[in-house]
C-alpha cells in the first residue's frame, strides 16, 4: 500500500499539487486495503507531498479502518460533526498551505466540489484520477493471483447455474442457487447484481431476472461475476435448454467465433480498438451488426468497470498487465440474445484467459 | 407519474429555471418508474417548464425505458457517441433558451458538472434535490403499500435467519440462506449487502460477515432490507443464542427501551431530534452512552439513506407521510453489540410500524 501512497506522493510533487483527497471505494481500498462504503457520509484518504498522509471517516468504522492494515492518522467524526472541518484541521496541523487539490473528479459529488470550494476559495482542483486510473491501469502479480480466483469463483457460479436449470425453473431461483454455494464458500458481494435471463428476455443486454420460468428451447444467459479480496470478476455464458432452433444456433456460432478472435487479437501493443473490431467485422459480415449494440470489453479490477474501455474508438495500446472482459454479444428483439463473455490478463507474451467455463455450445437437457 | 414531473415543473417556472437534468438511479425511477443503473455511462431525464421532457439512455437500455412506462421522447447514444451532445441537441430542438439548470448537486460527479459548465458557460447551476428531495419526504398511499410489503420481506428474512442459527454454522451460510429464500419469492436484489454477525463482531455497526461460526454463547446481529417495486425495506434484531449472560442481557434490555421509546415518540410535528434524545436519553442513564456511536435513524423509500436524517441536531417536524428507521444500538468493544431497527410511517395520529418481526430478547435453543 504503502507503494501506491508513494507513487500518488511522487505525480503530486511532479504536479506541484500539496495535497490530494481520494473519497471513493475504489481508491480508498487501493491506497489503504480498507473497504469502505460509508454511503452520504464522507471517508477519505489525505495524502501530502511529504507529510503524514490521513484517513478520515465515521467513528465506528476507524476500528476496521485500522484492522485492515492503515497504520497512519485515523481522524473519526460523528453524525453531529462535519468531516470537512478536520479535513481542514487536519491540513492545518501538517503546516501545509494548499494551492491545489487533487480530488477524484470523477467520483466527488458537484455538491461536496462546492463544499470544497467554499473551504478552500483560491484554491485550484485537479483530477486525481489522472494518475490513479494509470496505476490502477496495470496489475501487478498479487493482483494478477487475486483476479485468478475471483474468475474461478465465477466459473463455479455459472457452473452451479447450469447445473440448476429445469423445466418450469424460474430464474431468479436459479440466480438465488448461484448465489447461495458462492455465500457458502466465503463470498459475501457479487460484483454486480447476478443475471439470469431466459427466451426473449436475452435480447435484452441489462435485463432483470424474474419469476418468469424456463421453457424448453429457451436460450439461457449467465451473467455474474464475484468481489473476492477486493476486486472484481465478470463472466457471461449463454446455454440451450433442451434443444436449440437454426437461428439461435447462428447467432451462437457467431457470437463464439467474434468472442474467440477478440482474444486472439489481444497482444501487448495492440490498439486496444482492433480489439473490438477483430470481433465486430465478423459479426458485421454475418449479417448481425446492428444486433451488437454495445462495446467489446471493459477494464476489470477493484471495480467491476474500469479502464481501459474497449471500445472501437480507443486507440492506446494495450499494456502488460491491463485486465479486461471481451464480451460480444447478438440480441435480436423477440428471438433472443447470446452473449460470451471472459476476463483476460494481458501478459508479455499475449492473453491469459482467467475464466475458464466452457464456450462451445452446451444443450442442457 | 407525470404528478411528479408536474411538481418539478411548477418548481422551476417558480425558481426561474428553465431545464433539469435528473441522473440518480433513485430520481430517474421517481419521475419515470425506469430503474437503471447505468454504470459510468450517462442516463438522465430532462424537464422543461413547458416543453415535453425527455429521457437519455444507453441505447441497449432503450425498450427497457419505454416498457416502464416512459411516454414522452427516449434518446438513445451507443458507447462510440457522446450523450452530451444530444442533451444539447434536445435542448436547441424545443428553442429553450437556458439560463439556470437544475442538477443534482448531490449524485452529479464535479466531472460532469465541469462538462455541463463547458456546455452550457454563462448558465447557473442550482441544487434541483431542494425540491426532489421534498417531494420524496412524503410518501403517498401507494409507495406506502410497497414499503408495508417491503417490510414484511425483511420480517421474513430474519426469520429464515433466526431459523438457520445453530451451532457452527457461519455467518455466510445464514445470510445465503436468507437471500436464497428471498430471491425464490422474487425479490432481485437486498437493500444493502445483508449482515450476520456473530459473538464480539456484534460490536462493529459496520460488521462484515465471513465464514466465521456461531459459538454457544453468542449474540448473533441481523441487519438487512429488501428492495421490491423500488423500495427499500431495512431491519435489525438481535438474539441470542444458546444463553445469554448478564452484561449482554442488560445491553439488549436497554437498548429494547431506547427503541420503544422512539418509537413512542414519533408523532406528527414533533421535532425530529427528539426521536434521537428520546433513545439517547434511555442508553446514557443506563450508562451506556459512549457506546452508542450514531444517529437514531435515517429517511427510507427508493434508497435506503434517505431523508429525513434522524440526528439529534434536526430541528425540523415530523410530518405524516414519513418513513424513516429507529435503530438505537449499544455497541462494547470486545464484548459484543446489540441493535434493533424497526421500519416506521408516520400518520396522521402517531406511528405505524412496518417491520413487524418480534423484538423480545429471543435466546435460540
Amino acid at each position: 500500500m504503502e507503494k501506491r501512497i508513494n507513487e500518488l506522493t511522487k505525480w503530486l510533487k511532479q504536479e506541484n499539487i500539496e495535497f490530494a483527497f481520494i473519497t471513493s471505494t475504489a481508491n480508498i481500498f487501493y491506497l489503504s486495503k480498507f473497504y469502505t462504503h460509508p454511503h452520504e457520509r464522507v471517508a477519505g484518504v489525505g495524502v501530502f507531498q511529504t507529510e503524514e498522509p490521513f484517513m478520515v471517516c465515521p467513528k465506528m468504522e476507524m476500528a476496521s479502518a485500522k484492522n485492515a492494515g492503515w497504520r497512519f492518522e485515523i481522524i473519526g467524526y460523528d453524525d453531529t460533526e462535519n468531516p470537512w472541518t478536520f479535513i481542514q484541521k487536519a491540513i492545518e496541523n501538517r503546516n501545509v498551505s494548499v494551492s491545489a487539490i487533487a480530488i477524484e473528479k470523477d467520483h466527488l459529488s458537484f455538491e461536496r466540489g462546492e463544499k470544497l470550494q467554499g473551504f478552500f476559495p483560491n484554491v485550484v482542483f485537479k483530477a486525481a484520477e489522472e494518475k490513479l486510473n494509470e496505476l490502477r491501469l496495470i496489475k501487478d502479480k498479487s493482483e494478477l493471483a487475486i483476479l485468478r480466483e475471483a474468475a474461478k469463483l465465477a466459473d463455479f457460479g455459472v457452473e452451479v447455474g447450469v447445473n440448476a436449470i429445469k423445466e418450469n425453473v424460474s430464474e431468479l431461483e436459479i440466480v438465488a442457487k448461484i448465489e447461495y454455494e458462492l455465500k457458502k464458500k466465503g463470498i459475501r458481494d457479487m460484483s454486480f447484481s447476478t443475471m439470469v435471463l431466459t427466451g426473449a428476455k436475452t435480447a435484452a443486454p441489462h435485463g432483470v431476472p424474474s419469476l418468469d420460468k424456463i421453457q424448453k428451447g429457451d436460450l439461457v444467459l449467465f451473467d455474474l461475476g464475484v468481489i473476492f479480496d477486493g476486486y472484481c470478476s465478470d463472466i457471461t455464458r449463454t446455454v440451450a435448454y433442451h434443444s436449440i432452433n437454426e437461428k439461435q444456433q447462428g447467432i451462437y456460432d457467431t457470437v463464439l467465433k467474434a468472442q474467440l478472435a477478440a482474444v486472439e487479437a489481444s497482444k501487448p501493443r495492440t490498439e486496444i480498438g482492433k480489439i473490438d473490431k477483430a470481433a465486430r467485422d465478423i459479426i458485421r459480415a454475418a449479417g448481425y451488426g446492428e444486433f451488437f449494440t454495445h462495446r467489446i470489453g471493459h477494464g476489470l479490477g477493484i471495480d467491476v468497470h474500469e479502464f481501459p474501455s474497449l471500445n472501437a474508438t480507443n486507440t492506446k495500446p494495450l499494456r502488460t498487465g491491463m485486465c479486461y472482459t471481451i464480451e460480444p454479444g447478438i440480441y435480436i428483439p423477440e428471438i433472443g440474445g447470446v452473449r460470451i463473455e471472459d476476463d483476460i490478463y494481458i501478459t508479455d507474451s499475449g492473453a491469459e484467459v482467467l475464466t475458464k467455463y466452457p464456450k462451445e455450445l452446451q444443450i442442457v437437457k
